[in-house]
């Protein structure tokens, strides 16, 4: 028998500093780009049309920032957390260059922290993962972490070290991709008149719309990100699992949420900065999602004023609508049908 | 709370002679055409293969004329047909520019005809939409109406307008796209060896094949033309609606229908008009369609001996294969297993 | 009634020595290799990323070698398989020149082998097919039998001819692709240190995954190979066929088990030959594959010290695990798991 196939690395394989080459880089075409909108359904009129891109002073239609994070949480994936239980949260994920049909995103990750749990059985692993294009530009650096098993419990404990992760983003950090410029903006074939200026903080936004997953979908999804986390693919292993049945990939449902957020946000031109996110409950083939964003701040940025940011919390449910808001009840626990909260901040024209 | 969602316009919003610019101008690419094949397994050799189009002229492959036209429509439903009832009919539909990977279309339409129901619920809105290239090009234009329902119903009725229709296209409206030369034109290649001169009027023809439609299939297609309505998508919310289930995107059927027609019509190289069509009932996932045609009509076009037109009438059923042709029963009724008739006109060549 | 639809060849339609252009030459583009990714999760790297095939000395990234096969494939069906009751084997299969997006393959077939069955009512046809691409080279190449049914059983049966077709592919009939070279082989990229070297005959190895397949997959696959069996689309006429549903084609197991065999021979760079396949059984939406391959020989190639080729059997399995490398039982009789045997030979890098 040969022991050729990739087990992944379990807990006590990693140590903190360690850096991670991960596997095929990827080349993103405009094929996966109709794959996504087949999927999403996303309508954001800069990474649909070529002349809207051309109108923002940008060569080509880049791709979604939502798929360019997902090609590069995929890549993280048979390295990080084949044998995770648990995807535990996100934090300081910032977004640089545009990714563009063409483009090759390669990816590596840095091991940042690692802290075992008191039963020996797992730990908490944390990486901050880069995704660069060919020139290697910055295209998304973030962090997560995830629970991990041990494979061997006999090994000892390493020594804890928790990162110190921001809340959020600072504004400071948010950059505006090279080359884009709003001046001539049209919000007519944008989709919404509703510029910068028109959000408050606190005001919550019902993106109204359902969508419905199919198995096939979630599936051609993640494996679109070549994304290998088993529990997605396999329901002849999943029917003996945990819920007995496949679980659809966190990602697809931050995808699934920026898509649905068209429809109230349709100026939110590009994710700039990806301050936290946690994936509540799990989501099933069959499951509607429903979302709505709450607007937590505004920012200017240095030296623009055509363009400023808005950090958003978008929540997803499944099942349930959304134009009550769930979110938490008053003991501060998330209310049932809410599967993702998401904290990010998008760049949004300002009205001239 | 937020009123920055898109309700969509209702009836009472519409006027006569307005013209609506519509979001999000599409690029069109490589991976929407290689869905398009995937969902509909079309095998049309001038839309498939870059060599077949380059003997016939052309600079590249054209993408499939019903999936231009699937992507115009979904342009249009956010502003037309998000509140509508029903997709009444389309009439006096012409095919111009071919479109090409890479091109973008933008799609504007025109109030042409209002007419509100006696209940004062509702109304019929007429709309021409014209889907052109960045060149200005026109890509495809054709006249539609729906049922849309009112929001206030305390407005009073518009003075009603219905628009004078033709029932078919004149073929002199037909036009032929330039560069399109049919002198090397290679039966073997297309497929079939039955050309223009080889249809006769009356003629009916069973295209066999039967497909059958997933959940997934429908909601891929119809996101990928970016089409919002909401009865595709929303299981949750259908569940208690008019079926108790996602009701399949009319366009879908269409494109089936073309896609199934090449068996018996593989020389019909490129829709030219569209002259009619109706959704005589809804199609759900599970639902296998079939479609026969009937040559209702053969055009001569001024000064060309190479190609000719047929107008036809497709019918596509569900459930029930089309040897004998089902349409209507004596009293005018359709047959209940009919989901759709649609009259269109198709190029094909002459035999030399 | 017309009979303008293609009926497809019956066993007393064929000839030896008969020569069938197949219609619809096919353009390759990226999105057709997205919709592979997006069905079959493939990741190998020289398929996945310009960089890494400029790395190696190619212009772009190369599509998949059975995405290849399976286009090819597809274009035969209409012709030889359309009346066919079971595919029968494989042979003498060789893959030439890479195919890149862009590319146009045509598809020709010659009749190399007739046997009528004793009962005279089918009987088994050999063909050979060729893809080439707009250059006119050999792209893929290879021999099939099928059972075809017979229309007419008043024809009398033709001169037998069973073609002698070789057990496996001769080691001397390898290429390696023009230009393709492995100094620069990146194995972090790759995604496994294990190269030529590191593999023995008889060596096992357990690819882990298993993969649930839905119906909108199979179906989206073969439609994008404009694969036109009829038993893999039309529920409504397969709820009374043979077997109660729709038939997965057997090119979807076969580009499964190549995707799923990337984990244990990731460096297996490009299916060079195809010696032998059987479709032990049909596979149904539902239904998980699994895979295991079996080292079957290792071969030097002819003035290459840096590539070496091994030929391998990778069985696939449904709805159960590789770990004990289930095949035949004692009576020489396949395990009732067992869906396909393949048995090919791939490329893979030499430890400099």
């Amino acid at each position: 028998m040969s022991e050729k196939t990739n087990p992944g690395n379990f807990f006590e394989h990693f140590r903190v500093g360690q850096r991670i080459v991960h596997a095929t880089p990827r080349t993103v075409t405009e094929g996966d780009v109709a794959i996504h909108t087949a999927l999403y359904g996303s309508r954001f009129a800069l990474n649909s049309s070529a002349t809207f891109a051309a109108s923002l002073g940008l060569p080509q239609a880049p791709v979604d920032d939502l798929l360019a994070f997902n090609l590069v949480f995929g890549k993280t994936v048979p390295d990080i957390s084949l044998n995770a239980v648990a995807n535990l949260g996100y934090a300081a994920g910032r977004f640089g260059a545009l990714l563009y049909c063409g483009d090759t995103v390669s990816t590596t990750s840095t091991v940042i922290g690692l802290k075992e749990n008191r039963d020996g059985q797992s730990g908490v692993v944390y990486v901050r993962s880069l995704g660069v294009n060919q020139r290697g530009e910055m295209v998304v650096d973030y962090c997560r972490w995830a629970m991990v098993k041990k494979r061997d419990t006999s090994v000892g404990a390493p020594e804890p070290v928790v990162p110190d992760l921001p809340r959020a983003v600072d504004s400071s950090e948010l950059t505006v991709p090279a080359g884009l410029r709003v001046t001539d903006y049209d919000t007519a074939l944008a989709g919404s008149p509703h510029l910068w200026d028109d959000y408050e903080v606190g005001e919550k936004i019902n993106h109204v719309d359902g969508m419905t997953i199919e198995e096939s979908e979630h599936m051609m999804a993640t494996r679109l990100y070549q994304n290998t986390a088993r529990v997605h693919f396999n329901q002849h292993a999943e029917r003996d699992g945990r819920f007995g049945r496949r679980i659809v990939y966190g990602g697809h449902i931050i995808s699934l949420a920026r898509s649905l957020s068209f429809n109230g946000l349709a100026n939110a031109i590009r994710v700039a900065a990806l301050s936290g996110g946690r994936h509540v409950a799990p989501t099933f083939a069959g499951d509607t999602v429903y979302a709505w964003s709450e607007v937590l701040d505004k920012f200017s940025l240095l030296g623009r004023r055509d363009l400023g940011a808005l950090r958003l919390r978008t929540v997803a449910t499944k099942d349930r609508g959304c134009s009550d808001f769930p979110y938490k009840d008053a003991d501060g626990n998330y209310e049932p049908s809410v599967v993702l909260e998401f904290d990010y901040a998008v760049l949004m024209p300002i009205r001239r």
